[in-house]
């Protein structure tokens, strides 16, 4: 199926990608995980996206999270759920094959922690992809929570 | 995989779900779907909501939403991420095997559609689910938008 013209700028994202990650904030201990996303079109103007974590060692689920990317007059749009009671929108820029994104707006359920901003950096270079996430959240500054590292598997 | 007990209320929710559904809202022609709904969990507590939509007739993809129900002190939680741009985060009630849900918060992105409230209820009968979403939208006071019915499949 062709992809949306509207996304082709995104199309090195398309991909199943497996890989590790780690984890630090200062409220939390520091943790490793396993790590897979994919990213799939349905020839319309938008990517799925949908994330899993496990933890290292032991292998029990940890994370995970759906959305989807789309292309926006302001650049690269990302709407994202996750299962800890968070909703995020980001708007952000797309250089080559690296997107860097800033939460708009995150919604909470009441259960959830309190996240305030998010930022999301995701680069690719040919089949290897890198991604970094900050936040500022249960009153802590903005600043350093994930990085991982995957490969492209299918 | 045994269900993480803060969601076992909601295991009345589980499986692959097919069926039909029309569309209707001032702005717009009305419209009919097909529909598969997939919701599942992985052991923790949250159930994984995923659905699509394809036009009637034709079979063209139309709609897509990806997200999360749990339970909280407040009642039913949703978070939904929607490819137009849209995520709502929703509390509701449980009665027995219906849930009536009506959005916290909606965020958009640049270039979403106006939608400023969002209502949505589901209930099964055993393998049947039915769901009515109303919303506040474009301009448009809060009214009836989507209704379909849906049988188990898996």
């Amino acid at each position: 199926m062709d992809m949306h013209p509207d996304i082709q700028p995104l199309a090195f994202l398309l991909g199943t990608w497996n890989g590790k990650g780690r984890g630090e904030y200062p409220t939390i201990d520091p943790f490793e995980y396993d790590e897979e996303i994919s990213i799939n079109h349905v020839g319309k103007p938008f990517l799925f996206y949908h994330q899993r974590t496990w933890r290292r060692p032991g292998g029990a689920p940890l994370h995970t999270e759906a959305g989807y990317f789309r292309m926006g007059d302001a650049g690269v749009e990302l709407v994202l759920a996750q299962p800890s009671g968070i909703a995020e929108v980001h708007v952000g820029s797309l250089d080559g094959s690296t997107i860097d994104l800033k939460s708009t707006g995150v919604l909470l359920t009441p259960t959830a922690k309190q996240i305030v901003t998010v930022g999301r950096r995701l680069e690719t270079t040919g089949n290897g992809l890198r991604y970094r996430l900050d936040m500022e959240a249960v009153g802590q500054p903005f600043q350093f929570h994930l990085e991982a590292e995957l490969h492209r598997t299918a």
